[in-house]
């Protein structure tokens, strides 16, 4: 089975535009006034085509997986707490589950590689590539037949869901491993200075950690300057060679999501890689994202610069399972509802600022 | 009359701090992951007593207040934009007004000193002390007497509302040069650093606001070093002299909020001055403050550096009436959430991070 790319529609539209920044520039605050928020109602009005934005049956998926790298101890956690962390998802008590049900979330748990057998559950989605990734140390992480049935699960799965919001969260011992190898092979990011500290590592565990990833890379040397292949194809090989089944099965269902003129909800550090890749694969994808937070993993800030995004929350967090992106939430139907709702200027009565001022 | 300072208890309570430390680090996540929000958690419950946080009622206040410096043209806008944005507050259409509604909220807005008179209304409460104050310029802003019935006004407000969250916002043309000014006498904080744009002056008109507000504290020199008055004096001469009718009201409602254990929620620079004022005035009212936003406006982080506080949201916003303090609400109560709802590793038969892992 062969994954093809869906088509993804470029927001951009110069006369919506021009009307929302219209609109934005006469409500009743100083121009500008409301920040970051106003560039975010900009944005969604351009994903909805419209000067009211709405929001139905917002989703958090959380797709877990386990990493063949693991088994170099590149993680503070054994690789079993993958496997527990997904069945205190489904018993309601990691942190994801409080904030979806403070923000009215319907939340499934995906098994999108976990190394051990899942019992049925009505929020687990079961489509397990394999039990965890191969050691990327020692070979590839996954199989190409296996990478595109990961990103075809993502796509199918946002298929199957209702709404026009869509926050993806991940679960994953070691997987910060992935999107620091990731990170380095679609955006160069030297290892050095994006290796960090996932759960908790010490410094000796860290630089340990750093020596595995740099003999990761080394297994998989990057495609040399005379080859020929476009770079979906690089993207493609670096996702199945250092890759995780959660990050593919990501990268597949935010492409899906920006398809279908979803919002989405990026979360963090591995959240970012995935949509990373989902912009290798289709630059205009990141007008449908919006970035939630910047986690505390070293490599998130460099990737988020790479991205060129600005998130909304800067909480020094560290967690996954999607937190930053349902923390976020609130802030996005804010500028949704400062929008639609407040007055003008005109409506209201209330005087423009006048270039009436002199000066000394 | 002569505002009396309400009693406020230190939450300070070594054993139910450990206590709290204990459930955050026992949660099914990595110690810390939760960043910021831990530490609000942390703060929530001593401020409650209770490793149970739990919110009722959550009210948001708006003081309304004209400043005689506007005389001096140191806003973009014209003076009477103060009484036409109370007018479209109380008409539903101001930002606050949208941001009160998507949180629950309730929302009162306050003639502290609005120069116009205002129709009753349900959600106005008129406790004005005069037609705007003094112009700073040329002599105190406000006299003893009125700085005392403004104090005494914000505790009796707060007094009267229910609930134990508090947000408090405000409006008034011109009172970032209030602001900037107070800044300058209780923080030290050189004008030439903390004059900002306001509503969005140019660069001659800022220049012009600088030399205004260097006119008013010449008008005003500071206490000299034999002065045996004590500190509390020189924060109230600094508010009589410098100060607004709402900043005042604002002290005044804070201190109260504190000394009835109610958490505030602090918004951007204007606010900002009120709670330095309220804790040159007691130093444990900063206990029950959260800090909600980084303002864009200058001074606003000089001033967070002087309060050594870490602000939720820094989303570049300058808008006031309370709208960081909404906008960062859901994040207060997540921290609550967390801590009340997520498992701990125990409970959720979670491994724990084991220090097992050996280096090379």
């Amino acid at each position: 089975m062969t994954f093809t790319l869906p088509l993804i529609e470029p927001v951009t539209d110069i006369r919506l535009e021009a009307k929302l920044k219209h609109k934005l520039d006469n409500k009743t605050k100083p121009v500008g006034a409301l920040g970051q928020l106003e560039d975010l109602a900009l944005q969604l009005g351009l994903i909805q085509r419209s000067d009211i934005v709405s929001f139905a049956d917002p989703q958090i998926v959380v797709f877990a997986g386990d990493h063949g790298i693991a088994a170099e101890q590149v993680s503070a956690y054994p690789q079993v707490v993958t496997v527990q962390m997904v069945a205190n998802m489904l018993a309601g008590g990691a942190a994801i589950n409080v904030l979806a049900r403070q923000h009215g979330f319907a939340l499934h748990v995906v098994d999108a590689g976990v190394a051990a057998d899942l019992d049925d559950h009505p929020q687990l989605i079961n489509r397990k590539i394999a039990y965890g990734t191969q050691n990327s140390c020692h070979g590839p992480a996954m199989t190409t037949a296996q990478l595109h049935q990961a990103l075809q699960a993502g796509s199918d799965i946002v298929n199957s869901l209702p709404g026009n919001i869509m926050a993806f969260g991940e679960m994953g011992i070691a997987n910060t491993s992935s999107a620091t190898l990731l990170l380095n092979r679609l955006a160069g990011t030297p290892l050095k200075e994006s290796t960090g500290r996932g759960t908790g590592l010490t410094d000796p565990q860290l630089l340990h950690k750093y020596n595995m990833l740099k003999a990761a890379l080394q297994c998989h040397p990057p495609t040399n300057q005379n080859d020929t292949s476009d770079s979906s194809d690089q993207t493609l090989a670096a996702l199945a060679a250092l890759g995780g089944f959660e990050i593919a099965m990501m990268t597949g269902a935010m492409l899906q999501a920006a398809s279908q003129r979803r919002v989405i909800l990026v979360d963090g550090f591995i959240a970012g890689t995935a949509a990373l890749a989902a912009k290798c694969l289709a630059p205009q994808v990141q007008q449908y994202m919006v970035f939630c937070h910047r986690s505390a993993e070293r490599g998130h800030s460099l990737l988020l610069a790479h991205l060129k995004a600005r998130p909304l929350l800067e909480l020094e967090l560290r967690l996954g399972e999607g937190t930053g992106a349902l923390l976020a939430w609130p802030l996005v139907q804010s500028a949704a509802r400062l929008m639609n709702e407040m007055a003008s200027f005109s409506s209201a009565g209330v005087s423009t600022q006048a270039p009436l001022l002199t000066t000394t």
